[in-house]
């Protein structure tokens, strides 16, 4: 139904907040006995509009039968929503039927299969972006744009419009550079390498990533072990103008910010669909003003893609979208056959990182080699650097320890966490998976190893994780130890262990046996 | 992420009911820093499972910051959630990460665009009826199975599990007719027309009918104002074996849970697709336990169905699946330009309800021609009626009182309010809404005069509504009156005086430009 927000008609209430943390939807609670909920014909989950201090939200009604949460005479807010009000416990406040939000007719068309506009994608966002839309709302749109309906114009429309409605940052430099990975493998902890190695190498690298969505550690949690990551736009954007680069968490920058509203229903549907993968990548770089742009696609048979053809289809959709935005854009294809390093879990993941950083010898062969290709692609960004260069100039700087300065700097820079490598605070309560067959490792389960990882603790137990200490290709007999789960926690400790009865997460078989994939490197 | 209903490691915490209304979805609350909440590392809006006296619900996690909501060591339900559980306030209960509901592989694969079968149907709608799917979930198989995606076998395999979900009446007799309209055309309460003249033929009819989800009164609503409709299973079963109809509200007899379940999340997305109304409305007449049915499907500029192509489509839709339901189907494709009858509203339609009923002058005569009509179509599947005589028989069994009188009977049985048609209680406070022009009324928005009845106050007010004074083809003059709207409330008068104030709902035009449908009757 719709209805009338002009209408001076609406009752005062007072102001209060209800502590119920509503993750990105406004939530407005009235007791049922409210004489103005009675009046109404509110219906139950219909949009309300709750104006204060001349501050404005629309919000998804529940009702309240206890006057410990809400009484008669209240208004109630979820805690988001309450502060939008900035306002204090107990202000005057109105409540009116709402009119729906603007993009709702765009959103029905999509729904029913229909190609949307420029203004169309714009509209939605920026509604997602305000927090004008319901659960129910964001997961209609998360669904309607999930398959095939997308053409690659209306991703970049979506991309385009997360953009505009975020906050962006101008470096003035016609050369800024980013890496990114579209994700799914555990330990793949390049960009904590590529940035130091760029940076310093003179580019420009302000990294914002976020953190684990799925995954038992993104790039953010991982660098939260070695130094602070929250940091506000003027602080990240000076931090990078000084060190030439940084590795923050992208979520207080509010760079797209309907982005991570989206996040709350794709992440309970296992949502992750190409148009939407291309939009929320793109989008965070456009804003994060980079405009050079190496990107990761892993594949294998656990990784996100599959097979090469889905790779090409992918790489297809960013190039254009990345073109029509100016962005310019170099895809890599590479092995997702098995976790990169060795540690999964962010205090374990660090440790790779830094042995790499400091050459110490116990440091994972596949890592630095990954992080150096992915540097050389970058560095050849320069167009003072020749063609072919790239990858041996990255391993100068890495192992000349120029690139351990840098990240030392980033490091100090950003709020430095005091950790030392060589004696990582580990989970302590422990327990190893063995071999139960002689041979070579053929597979190891990227998803089944990251679910392990998770249950242990990670990524909210930095200290808790896998650590690999077999990987493809190595020889085994029975009872060697093919990796050590560490957790905090006696109840962590149990699940993680139950899961690995379940399946270990390792294949062990013949040589001849082993996948094969065929990548630029 | 999947995970471990087996385990043991999950904490013991105290019951506690959380008086918020969540409509038909499970939530449970825990406090921030309850200590297994933070062990288990559940997340946000995460699927977690509570078991307390050989109960389990499956709920949604919501997270709290207020002990007077719910303490650490408390687990909090949700209204419905607790009433699940049956147990007091305080009752020992174990928390675990919970495996995702059985069916969320099929309902993966429907978003992703593919064919599901019978027995993924039944999967769904069996976790759906048990309230095992969050609002996110109920969202995304709405929008999912929206659109041209679900051929009619599917949608004959989603009708079949909501009826193999519920409980079902069996009548014991081989012909049990009811009528269904598919909706969105005010005052058009021909059911409680149809009821009494077919109950009067010696037909049994069992009608069950929803409360308005969208309009400003639904049969059930309507039937209230004369008798009380909400009946258990086994009085309404004893009502129709003694009067050989009823009129009641179809939510107490639990006839298609899921389907109760799915409107709570496709009215705030106004989502009414074929595919939902089809399985939606065969799967309660199944479950009712019909025979018989006369589908009534109007069509006009504000109708539901706007052209003759779009109702044949969905009359074979409808006509295939009841067909594989052994249901017999007549469809009507009826006048859907304007409103039947002249009140718009419970007590105004009850009214217009019992004029016909007792003959009185001031009678809509379309309300009466438009029952009669289908009355004697569902007369013509008695066996010992020869075809044609259908109509002639229902009229005389009208204009006899013989109608009313079977009517008054079921009133009497299912419980009477005292309802007098001549002096009808009807809202205090009024406004009229009169001509701006010389003309003939050449069309009346259903769409536009049902928001001014919801705005007044229907259907929650029963006394709250529209009365038509004019319909299509009258001439009218300048200041003539086309409607008056009555409230009980201010708040409402002003809201629907505003409504009416944008847009009265009337074309006033030359009688060459009424719109015409060719429809059979």
């Amino acid at each position: 139904m719709a209805s009338n927000s002009e209408c001076d008609a609406s009752s005062k209430l007072a102001l209060r907040r209800v502590a119920i943390d509503t993750y990105h939807e406004n939530v407005v609670y009235l007791n049922r006995d409210c004489a103005l909920y009675r009046a109404e014909g509110f219906q139950a989950l219909s949009k309300v509009e709750v104006r204060a201090n001349g501050q404005k939200v629309l919000a998804t009604l529940n009702v309240v039968d206890d006057v410990n949460i809400v009484r008669c005479g209240e208004v109630g807010l979820s805690e988001d929503a309450f502060l939008q009000m900035g306002v204090e416990d107990g202000h005057t406040a109105t409540v009116s039927q709402a009119e729906p939000p603007e993009s709702m007719a765009a959103l029905f068309r999509k729904i029913n299969g229909e190609r949307l506009n420029r203004a169309d994608f714009l509209a939605i966002v920026h509604d997602i972006a305000q927090h004008h839309y319901s659960k129910i709302e964001l997961t209609a749109f998360v669904v309607a744009t999930n398959r095939g309906e997308m053409d690659r114009e209306e991703v970049f429309f979506l991309a385009d419009a997360m953009v505009a409605c975020g906050r962006r940052f101008d470096w003035q430099s016609p050369l800024v550079v980013d890496k990114h990975c579209i994700g799914g493998i555990p330990g793949n902890r390049t960009s904590m390498l590529v940035v130091p190695i760029v940076a310093a190498h003179g580019m420009l690298c302000p990294k914002t990533s976020s953190r684990a969505i799925t995954s038992p550690a993104g790039t953010a949690d991982t660098m939260e072990v070695l130094a602070n990551v929250e940091l506000p736009f003027d602080k990240l954007s000076e931090i990078v103008r000084a060190h030439r680069g940084c590795l923050a968490w992208g979520g207080t920058a509010n760079l797209s910010p309907a982005d991570d509203v989206l996040i709350s229903v794709e992440r309970p549907l296992s949502l992750d669909s190409p148009a939407q993968m291309v939009a929320s990548i793109l989008s965070k770089k456009i804003a994060a003003g980079s405009t050079h742009l190496v990107l990761d696609i892993p594949i294998g048979p656990t990784a996100k893609v599959r097979t090469m053809p889905d790779a090409q289809r992918l790489r297809q959709l960013f190039e254009y979208v990345a073109a029509r935005m100016h962005l310019s854009l170099d895809v890599v294809i590479t092995d997702g056959r098995q976790p990169v390093g060795f540690g999964i879990g962010p205090v374990l993941e660090a440790r790779d990182v830094m042995w790499v950083l400091e050459n110490d010898p116990r440091a994972p062969i596949d890592l630095r080699q990954k992080a150096l290709r992915l540097a050389g692609r970058l560095i050849e960004c320069d167009p003072d650097v020749r063609g072919g260069d790239g990858f041996a100039i990255a391993r100068d700087i890495l192992d000349s320890g120029r690139a351990l300065a840098s990240m030392n700097a980033i490091i100090q820079a950003q709020g430095s966490k005091g950790f030392n490598a060589s004696q990582p605070h580990l989970g302590a309560l422990t327990f190893e998976v063995h071999a139960d067959a002689d041979g070579v490792v053929t597979g190891i389960d990227n998803l089944h190893i990251a679910r392990v990882a998770r249950f242990a603790g990670a990524p909210k137990v930095q200290s808790a994780g896998v650590d690999l200490l077999k990987k493809l290709g190595d020889a085994v007999v029975v009872g060697d130890v093919l990796y050590r789960v560490h957790a905090e926690f006696p109840t962590d400790l149990e699940f993680a262990r139950q899961h690995t009865q379940k399946c270990t997460a390792f294949t062990i078989g013949k040589v001849e046996e082993l996948p094969h994939v065929f990548v630029e490197f």
